[in-house]
């Protein structure tokens, strides 16, 4: 089996959900044509791209606890870690839905793409309504399925049930942080414990901490490696977080592909965000009320700039960054010094660089 | 533990939710305050009432296949089988939300409940996008909940992996269901094979047939009583909702608890309608017209009495009585050739009376 990190490895993982998705075809041909249709855009939609990050800490995780890389068990391995490809999808269709997103890797997303198929087709009732309820049902497939890839991974039974609390803490976190995501956008609390909290849950946790711990418990790991790859995937995702706010509000569009100051044309709760909030209601409370009044609505270049001017002038930018620092050495001293096999460690070192050093 | 179809059956039922629940209230608590208010709401969501339905399917499935109803296994089986209400309560959030639906159960349905909260204190946003980003989660976390507390029910993992392929059955084929179902609302198809084979998958197999298939599965129960429980289970399932069919057209308003005719009012695309529209293409034109551009519009009484006499008239309800009939009696001699124990098949022709016969 590949390295995590190269392109055959990458490979493996779609070549994984391709034959899972074959297995499936029998019983998805059995209710006709309309349910293989919304299966051929669930698999579209997963083997059309992504980074395949979190079966590639889920194998490290495997690999680093000392786990085969190759024969009947390592194939099995793979599969379980290709798996969480499944629950991304369902976070990401049903995430569009909620963000009222229209494109996903420059595509139409699963509602809107079925809001066409429907408007086309002439039928009856309103077509937006009609395509959310198709993605969600796409979504909620795709989070049945990851459970089921799974169990038809061919791995042991015993292994599967020593990593099924992993898995379960893995989804409800996810699903939390969504929700806690949710309730931030509508201003709920714009602290800087509850934008902290939302990225350990929605992304730390969910795309390193667990997929990390879950190879780890498939292999039957001890207790230290456990505790070190958690400490490693929270700090490293939280950071890497970070520097997503931080290249949302500052990062170059002809690098990061988005366009300049997107993050607060959306009104994204940040961390960045909270931290200046908290600094202008103590500082400057002209500021904060720039902040408030300019987040989230539809900003001009010039606008832009001043809000970039303020988030620095009140020194959130530099406390992000300073965040950023400390959490990748405490995370990197964690592995450092962890049982993990000098492989793996060197891996996640070039992984946490690679997500909290970018430019893109 | 007690026997199916007694009040004591739906206690211990709601005792392994409430059970299941509390064992995830650590992990809910270290998400914060607004995951435990959604948390809160869907437990009571889930303990609210319903009829348990397919657990007692499964846990009839498990008895009639000579599985124990005392000890430590028979306690994990009944956890199982309760878990099937997990997969029901994302089938009925969802739904809700595809539907549109206000109220359930006579209380707001999950996303207008959460409407309602965001409306209340004022939060940014629209209040009804909210309460459907809130409720799709919450569905979500109901879906992967199901698993986790099947994984956790103390259940041999041997036993789980042995059930796993009925159980990704079921969820797949009631996913499949529902997008039949909104595709036939768009006005997809409108034939009567595919009204029926939303019956079939949406709820035959979902609610009959794969619940005892599942039971059937954890007990180890050779292929005939597989067999004789799945078409009993495709059979009666069907016959169930050619009832509600029925009755949703000509049931009681006081008996049945719904307006008169409100299957009509909705547009619900049932066999009865299919059936009758395509006896009406055949013989009598105008009766179709007359249907498909009364269907789905606010009638009052005297169309709903109207749209009565024609369904009849076409000999569409008779078709549909027959067809109860006979998939009634083929559904009740599959299960009485069987080899499920007496005290099952007793149980199994209550439970085939108590569906297709009913009033309500």
């Amino acid at each position: 089996m590949p390295q995590p990190g190269t392109p055959a490895f990458v490979a493996a993982v779609e070549s994984a959900l391709t034959t899972f998705f074959l297995t499936r075809r029998e019983i998805v041909e059995r209710l006709g044509p309309v349910f293989v249709e919304a299966v051929d855009a669930l698999e579209l939609f997963v083997l059309r791209g992504g980074k395949r990050t979190r079966p590639a800490f889920a194998w490290t995780g495997w690999l680093g606890a000392g786990g085969a890389s190759d024969g009947l068990e390592a194939t099995a391995v793979l599969t379980v870690c290709s798996a969480l490809e499944l629950v991304q999808a369902c976070a990401l269709v049903h995430d569009d839905i909620i963000d009222s997103s229209h494109t996903r890797r420059r595509f139409p997303t699963v509602h809107v793409d079925f809001e066409q198929r429907h408007h086309k087709l002439g039928w009856t009732g309103d077509s937006a309504h009609f395509g959310a309820g198709v993605a969600i049902l796409i979504g909620d497939l795709a989070l049945a399925w990851a459970d089921d890839m799974v169990q038809a991974s061919g791995l042991d039974p015993a292994a599967i049930a020593r990593f099924a609390p992993v898995w379960a803490c893995m989804r409800t976190e996810v699903l939390g942080g969504q929700l806690l995501d949710i309730h931030g956008e509508a201003g709920a609390d714009e602290s800087v414990a509850a934008a902290l909290r939302i990225n350990r849950y929605k992304t730390a946790a969910y795309t390193v901490e667990r997929p990390l711990h879950l190879g780890a418990a498939i292999a039957d790991a001890d207790q230290g490696l456990v505790e070190a790859y958690r400490t490693f995937g929270t700090d490293i995702g939280i950071a890497f977080q970070l520097r997503d706010d931080l290249l949302g509000v500052f990062g170059d569009p002809a690098v990061t592909g988005k366009p300049s100051g997107d993050d607060l044309r959306e009104g994204k709760r940040t961390v960045l965000l909270a931290e200046a909030l908290a600094r202008a209601d103590a500082t400057d409370p002209a500021a904060g009320e720039l902040l408030r009044t300019s987040i989230g609505t539809d900003l001009n270049a010039d606008d832009v700039q001043r809000l970039r001017a303020v988030l620095t002038e009140l020194g959130a930018v530099d406390k992000v960054e300073r965040r950023i620092a400390e959490l990748t050495e405490s995370g990197l001293a964690a592995i450092e010094t962890s049982t993990a096999t000098p492989a793996a460690k060197e891996r996640l070192r070039a992984m946490a660089l690679a997500a909290t050093k970018r430019a893109a």
